[in-house]
C-alpha cells in the first residue's frame, strides 16, 4: 500500500471545519487499503499569529518542505486587520507559495449542472462551463522589490510595489497552460495589459515564442486583462485555459469562480517544478473560497471545495487516479441526490451543514 | 450665448463614426441659441501614428491644454499591434491623461431598464443598477518608474513595472468619491489589495483618514479588489460609489460596464484639479467602449455612449445642466420608443445603424 506524508494547515475561519471532513476521508482511504497517509497538523495565518506571533513558523515550513503535499484551508479575517504587515495571516500562505516554489496555480472554474441556477448569470451562459485558470503564483507584484512605504515628511508618504517578471518565469507557466490545454479543448487565452505594462509586453512575447516553438498545435489567443474580465462575464464558454500573471490571476480566477455559482465547490492546486530525479513536484491544495469569518464555527460551511482539493492531491501528487475518480463521482452523486449546503441551495431548498455533507460523501463512497 | 472651446479627437475604429453624431448635436445646440462651440478636430492613436509617426502630436496637445473640454472617441486595433511601445495608439490617450492632470475618472455603470434583458446577469440583479466607479487615472502602475525591459543575457529578459502612490494622490481621489456619494446614496466602497500590496495598505489608511476627518457622514466600506470583483458579479446593487487605483479601476469598471448590458451606452469623464482662480477643471470625455475594429466603418456602432459623454461635458465642464437634462431625456425617449443598435438589441429585435440612432436623438430633442 503506498504511503504519503501530508501536512494539514486548516488555518482560520471555516478552515478547521472543512479540513475535519478531509480527515475523515483520509481514514476511509486507509481502511480501504488504498493508501496510508502519515500527517501532521499545524497552525497557519491568524491562528498561528495568536499562538506564535508569526503567520507560519519555521518548523511548520520544515514540515511543508518534507511533505508530499500540503492541504491548506483558509486564512484571514477582520480580527487581524490591525496586525503588522509582516505577520498578517496572508503572509503564511505567501511564504508557503514562495519558499516551496509553487509557481503554477491551477484554478478550475466548473459549473456543476445541478448548481447552474445559483449562478447570477443566465443559465444558458454558464451551464456546462469548464474553464481552467492557470495563474503564475510566485512572481509579479506579490513579491517584487522594492515594496515599501516611505515617509516623505510634510504628512506625505509614498508607497511602492514592483511588478517583475523574467523570461523563464513566463516560459514555465506558459508550458503548464499549453500542456493542460492539450488534455482539454486545446485552446489557451493569454492575458495581460501589454498596452500599458512592460511586463505585459514581455509576457505576450514569451508566451507567443513558447507557442511557436513548442506548441504550434494548440490554439493561442491574446486578450487584454480588462477585455478578458468583460468576456468572462459576457460569454464565459469561449474560454478553455486562461494563463495570466499573479495579480490578474487573483482577480480573474475569483470572478470566474463566482460566475459558476459554485464558489463553495471549487478546489485549486499550486504546483512547483518537477524534481528532475524523481519527477515529483512540491504541491499545496486549497479551496478557492476564503475563510468566511461570518459563518465560521457554525458548522454551515460547504466542505466540497476542500474535499475537491484533496481529490486534486490524489490526482496530481499521489497518482491515485482511480481514487480521485471515485471521490469526484461520490461528490457528483451527492449533488445529484439534491443535498445542499446553504451557499449552493436554490431559494426555498432544504440545506444541511458541514458534517452532514461530509457524511453524505463518505456514504456515497 | 456662452461659448466654449472644444477639441474633438475621434481616434480609431468606430471613433470617427460615433463622433460624427456628436458634431450634429453641437450644431443643433448652436442653432437653438444654447451655446456656441468653437472646435478643432485632430488625429489621435493609430490614425495619428499613420500620419505623424506618434500617437498624439505636440500641437494637438497644445490644443488640448487650451480647450474647455476634449471629446475623445477610441483608440487602438490589431492593425497597430506591432508598432513600437512608445508610439502605440494608447500612448496618445495616456499622454492626454497625464499631461492634462486628469486624475479623476468617473465611470457610471447604469443599467437602463429597457436594456436589462441584454445583460448576461439575471434581470432582478441588474435592473435599476446605478454604480459610479471613481478610478484614479494619473498614477499607479500606468506611470510609475522604472518601467523597463532589460536584456539579462542568456536569452533572459526582465520586465519591470512600478506601482507608486503618494498620500496626496489618494486624498484627492478619495474626496472626489466622497463628494459624489453625498449627491447619491451616500456610500463609498474603497478597493485595494492591502493584504499583498504596500500601496493597498497606504490607500486604505489614507481613505480612512480622509473619511474620519472630512466625511464622517458618508458610509465607508473597504473591500479587497478580488472580493469586489466577485461581489460585482454576485450582487452588484450593494454598491453606490467604488473608489480604486488606476489598474483595479481599469478592470472593475469594465466588468461593471459589461454587467449592465449597456456597454455601448456608457460615457465617462476624466477630470483634473479645479483651478483655484476660475474653478475650472481640465476635462476629457470618452465612451467606455473601445474602438471595436470588427464593426468599424460599417455604420453599425452605437453612438449613445459618445453622445452621453458629450452630455457629461455639458454638465461637468459647461455647467449647462438644463441642456444636459434635455439630452439625457432625448436618449431615454429614443430607447423607450424601442430603437436599438445591434449591441443592445434583444434577439430578434429590429436594429438601426449609427446615423439613424443619431437622427432619432436629434428629433427627440
Ligand atoms: C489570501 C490572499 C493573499 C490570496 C491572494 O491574493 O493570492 C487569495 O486572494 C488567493 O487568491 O489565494
Ligand atoms: C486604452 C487603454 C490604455 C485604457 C486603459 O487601460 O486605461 C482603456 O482600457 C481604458 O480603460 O480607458
Amino acid at each position: 500500500m503506498p504511503s504519503f506524508k501530508l501536512l494539514l494547515l486548516p488555518g482560520d475561519g471555516i478552515g478547521p471545519e472543512v479540513m475535519a471532513e478531509v480527515k475523515r476521508l483520509l481514514a476511509w482511504f486507509e481502511t480501504r487499503g488504498i493508501a496510508t497517509f502519515d500527517y501532521d497538523e499545524r497552525l497557519v495565518g491568524g491562528s498561528s499569529y495568536e499562538a506564535d506571533g508569526v503567520a507560519i513558523t519555521d518548523s511548520t515550513m520544515d514540515l511543508a518542505h518534507a511533505a508530499d503535499a500540503v492541504l491548506f484551508g483558509a486564512v484571514g479575517g477582520p480580527k487581524w486587520d490591525g496586525v503588522p504587515y509582516e505577520v498578517r495571516p496572508e503572509a503564511g500562505l505567501l511564504r508557503l507559495r514562495k519558499d516551496l516554489g509553487l509557481f503554477a496555480n491551477l484554478r478550475p472554474a466548473i459549473c456543476y449542472p445541478a448548481l447552474a441556477e445559483s449562478s447570477s448569470l443566465k443559465r444558458d451562459l454558464v451551464e456546462g462551463l469548464d474553464i481552467m485558470i492557470v495563474r503564475e503564483l510566485t512572481g509579479g507584484v506579490y513579491f517584487g522589490e522594492p515594496k515599501t512605504i516611505t515617509d516623505l515628511g510634510n504628512g506625505q508618504k509614498r508607497a511602492i510595489d514592483t511588478q517583475v517578471y523574467d523570461t523563464y518565469e513566463i516560459e514555465r507557466i506558459a508550458r503548464v497552460a499549453f500542456d493542460l490545454a492539450r488534455k482539454r479543448r486545446n485552446k489557451v487565452t493569454s492575458t495581460e495589459k501589454r498596452n500599458v505594462m512592460k511586463s505585459g509586453l514581455l509576457w505576450n512575447e514569451v508566451v507567443t515564442a513558447v507557442h511557436t516553438r513548442e506548441y504550434p498545435d494548440v490554439e493561442l489567443e491574446h486578450q487584454l486583462a480588462d477585455a478578458c474580465g468583460m468576456q468572462l462575464v459576457r460569454r464565459p464558454k469561449q474560454f478553455d485555459v486562461i494563463v495570466c500573471d499573479n495579480l490578474f490571476g487573483d482577480m480573474l480566477s475569483d470572478i470566474a469562480a463566482m460566475l459558476t455559482g459554485s464558489l463553495g465547490m471549487l478546489p485549486s492546486a499550486s504546483l512547483g517544478e518537477a524534481n528532475p530525479a524523481t519527477g515529483k513536484r512540491k504541491a499545496l491544495y486549497e479551496p478557492v473560497h476564503g475563510s468566511a469569518p461570518d459563518i465560521a464555527g457554525k458548522g454551515l460551511a460547504n466542505p466540497l471545495a476542500m474535499i475537491g482539493s484533496f481529490g486534486m492531491a490524489l490526482r496530481y501528487s499521489f497518482n491515485l487516479t482511480d481514487a480521485a475518480d471515485l471521490l469526484d463521482q461520490a461528490t457528483a452523486n451527492v449533488l445529484a441526490s439534491g443535498l445542499r449546503t446553504a451557499d449552493i441551495a436554490a431559494p426555498g431548498q432544504a440545506t444541511v451543514g458541514t458534517k452532514a455533507m461530509g457524511d453524505a460523501v463518505l456514504s456515497a463512497l
